[in-house]
Parts: C-alpha cells; structure tokens; sequence
C-alpha cells in the first residue's frame, strides 16, 4: 500500500499477550508494541537511514538472559510511550525515525484481550488471549473482547471517517482482522465513513485460527461479526479463491464485487507480492476491472 | 567543548561493571555503554529532534523487573552493535541520530577492568572494578587494567595523534581520566601526538576515589601514572584550586602552565558551567592570556 500512497494509515490491534509485547504489557502496563512495531518497520522508507533503523526495531536479543526474546524496536516505543506520555505522538516519533511512509496508529487506548468461543471436535469451550486463540486449533465461533467496551484511538476513527478506501485484511483473521470490528467506537467509523471497503483475503487458512476455513467461510466470520457492515470490493487470488460460486455469493451477501487478481508470491508460498498486491490495489482503486 | 567545533572526538573509558551497563557487559559480553551513552547524549545536537533522541536515550526504566534500571540508550547502542558487527559503526548511527556535534570512540575495542591499590587507614588493599574503585573512599596509590595491554581503538588513537589540542579532564579522576594513561597504544598517542594538551581540573575531590586530594595532588597523581607526558595547560576554577603556590609548582611540574578561570556554574554545586567552560577553553586554545 506504501507503494501507491503517503497519505496511508494502518491502525493495528494491541491486544498481544505473548512473547516480547506480552511481558512488556504485564511489566510496563502498557499497549502492546510488537504489532505496531511491525507495521512501523514496513512502511520505512527504503533508503539506507530507513533500512538501518527499520533493522534496529525488528532486532531481537538472544541472550539467555533478561533481554532474552525482547525485540529493540518495542523497548524503543515503551520508552518513548514513557517518555512523552501519549502513545500517538510516541508512535509518530518512531514514524519520524524511519522516515515511515504513512501512519500507524493502535486501534484502543487500551490494552485488550481477546476472546473466542471455540468448538474443539464437538466439544464448546472459551479461549483467552491473542497467542491462546491464534493456536487454538478448534473452530472459532465468536470473538470478543475484555474490555467489552474498549475506547477506541481517536486520531483512528478519525482517520477511518477520513479515507477514501478502508482495507480489512489481509492477516489472521480473527485476531488481527475482525478484531477491528469489536471495538464500538472504531466499529461504528467502519460502518458510517463515506470511505468504500476492501476486504483482502488471505492467501490460505492459518493453522491455528482458521484450521479448514475456506475463503467464503471467511468472510461469513466476517459477515457474522458485522452483519450490517457493507463491502465494495473482495480482493482475492485465485489459487487461495476455492470454489469461485460459493466465494462470488459470500463477497454478494456483503454487497461486495470479487476481484480476481494474482497477488501471491508465485513461489508457492502463502506470500503476498508487495508490488502485485500494489498493482492489485490501485486498479481496484481507480475502478479498473479485475484482469 | 561542542559549543567551540563540530571537529571533537569523545574518547571514553569502557571500564563499567555497574548498574545497567555492567549487567549488559555480563549478559551480552560487549562494551559497557553506558559512559558511551553519556558522552552521546551531551553532544545531542540542540534542536527538538536531538533532544528527543537525546532524551531518549537517557531514560531508565523503573519498573522492579527485569528491565528495571536498564537506560534506554544503553540498549540501544549494544542492539546496533549486535546488529552491524562494529562499535564504531554503530557508535556513529547513535551520533546521526542525534545529530551529535562531534563523535564519540571508546578506548579500548575490549571491556576493562579497573583495578586499584588502595591505602585505607594505614591498611594497603586492591580494590577491583570501576563501581568499587569509584567508592573505594581509601587513598588511591595506583591504577591498573585488566588486561593490562587491552587493543586501543584504532580511530581513537588516529583521532589523539590529528588533533590540535587534546584536552584530559573532568571527570572521575582514576577511573575515567587517568585510566586513558593505562591503554598502551592511547597513551603512546597521548606522548607522540603533535597536539598541544590541556587538562582541566575537577571543581572538588570526589568521595569515593579523590577524597581529600588537593588539586596539585590531582595533578601529582597524572604525574605519577604518566612521568614523561607533558602538558601545556593546566585549566582550574580558581573555587577549587586550592593553595595556588602549590598548583602552580604541580602544573610547572608536568611543564603547563596553569589557567584560572570561572569555569564553575556559581551556584555552589561543584558543576562546570557549559558556557564558561567554552569562553576558557576558546582563551586556550587561542593563546589568550588568562583573565
């Protein structure tokens, strides 16, 4: 998306509780970097100052020791979260840093948790914690979120309110994606902005969370988490589409169009190609119809 | 120093074994940081953009686990040399951050011991490591390093023998200015350079390691690490130059000539006033007589 536009937001979910995010939350009682790190050090400039800076954040100790495990750029924004005493402007300090094309924004104020109620070979049961529901194996029927009623970034809504295209996915659908949805304030911007909607899809079920799911069946989670919640646009590649009928009714029930378009890597990893997926976008964009 | 010349090297003992340094010395057997960091920050360029940064890299963390006491900046500078596999390389990223007005080398390309022999009420000891030597609070007789023959760092010594006028001083009279002496290949610079070299005293004793010294004791203890250095001048705030006979006898003895100067803030703290401390060194370097 950095390739086609600066005037770009990625608004992330903070809801990790494993690893290096996972302990800097439970020590510092704070957000949860590490998504917003990595969306930080995608969008950096692509210069040597950018690389270099976009390496540090990404930069991992492996120690045996306390630091074992931290990733640099999440101590970095702790510090400047602690430092400045607001997480947005934090977040734009390490913008600055990497000379970042576009914004990242967190999408609460507040450290969430996710939930899910999972069926596990027929039996129902509830799965708590980001790193618990992204391997939970089991068929996820409903997501929510502790606090049920988190409130939202408001440079987020506003910048939602503000598009001209808002792009859901790709990413691990539930805990990354449809996430988004269940924060009201943020919900509710997704519902009235002006901006038209793209849902992107995977390029194939994750192991943990969407184990089997097909393509349709993604976006009746989504449907089902947002049955209001109108679609303009399905971007998917065929080799991850499944059965196109079924796939071309689900993008309808949302109201959406499907575009085909070939936005994987090609070397049969479940990879998107930046600049195919740019590609993909901008015709999508501009109202050119799907090759 | 920086208010003078953007063309300064900082070259800064790496003999910490305390506090956040030390621990990152032992855990990740590098360089201890922290007076890197120090020296760094003090040349953070004046604008809103390196005082962030600078900033920065001087917070601490407080938060009774385990990252608790560590500064920012320490992890910062060993995380670019895990990175780019060089100290000074990665001493220099942190200065472009900054936009530091001159660089900043360590001494040695090895971690230092500091080691000292001490006389404590009639009882002769050795004390070991940077944090104890700081506070042995005994009378330092002599100093030594492990290893005793450490690498200097090659553009420390290129930058000693280029300069116009190396300048010793203040600081931590054993461990962070007389200790240069006891890195063979600085100190053969520190005799073989052209420069003309000045050492600045410290505006009071120290508790720990010059308790109760005098000034003309300071400079006996130079004398009596290095017996062939000469020195050009010898800078002191009149407030702390003691018996000003027997200063001037102790500077004439290493060959200065000695320089009085208000270089002390003037609020009774034994703090160098920035300013000042530029107009002296400005009257120094220019061969203006003393006021």
């Amino acid at each position: 998306m950095r390739l086609l536009t600066e005037r770009l937001t990625a608004v992330v979910t903070v809801a990790d509780d494993g690893g290096s995010s996972g302990r800097l939350r439970d020590e510092l009682d704070v957000l949860p970097p590490g998504d917003l790190r990595m969306a930080l050090a995608a969008l950096c400039d692509d210069t040597e100052w950018g690389r270099t800076w976009s390496d540090l954040l990404q930069h991992r100790f492996a120690t045996g020791g306390e630091l074992d495990g931290h990733a640099m750029g999440n101590l970095l924004i702790v510090s400047l979260w602690e430092r400045l005493g607001d997480t947005v402007e934090g977040l734009d300090w390490v913008g600055r840093l990497l000379g970042a094309r576009g914004r990242v924004l967190p999408m609460a104020s507040v450290p969430l948790v996710v939930e899910a109620d999972v069926m596990d070979g027929g039996k129902a049961g509830t799965v708590v914690g980001q790193s618990s529901v992204a391997r939970c194996g089991g068929r996820i029927d409903q997501l929510r979120l502790r606090p049920a009623d988190p409130p939202a970034c408001p440079e987020a809504v506003r910048a939602v309110l503000d598009a001209d295209w808002v792009v859901l996915g790709p990413g691990s659908w539930y805990s990354s994606v449809l996430v988004h949805l269940l924060v009201p304030d943020l919900a509710a911007a997704l519902h009235a902005t002006s901006a038209r909607r793209c849902v992107t899809l995977n390029l194939s079920a994750e192991p943990g969370e969407t184990h089997g799911l097909t393509a349709a069946e993604h976006l009746a989670a989504l449907h089902r988490h947002a049955p209001r919640l109108a679609i303009d646009v399905v971007l998917a590649d065929r080799s991850a589409a499944g059965d196109l009928d079924e796939l071309s009714s689900a993008a309808e029930a949302l109201g959406a169009r499907l575009v085909l378009a070939p936005v994987a890597r090609g070397d049969g990893t479940p990879r998107h190609d930046p600049l195919r997926l740019a590609a993909a976008y901008r015709d999508v964009f501009e109202g050119t119809p799907a090759g």
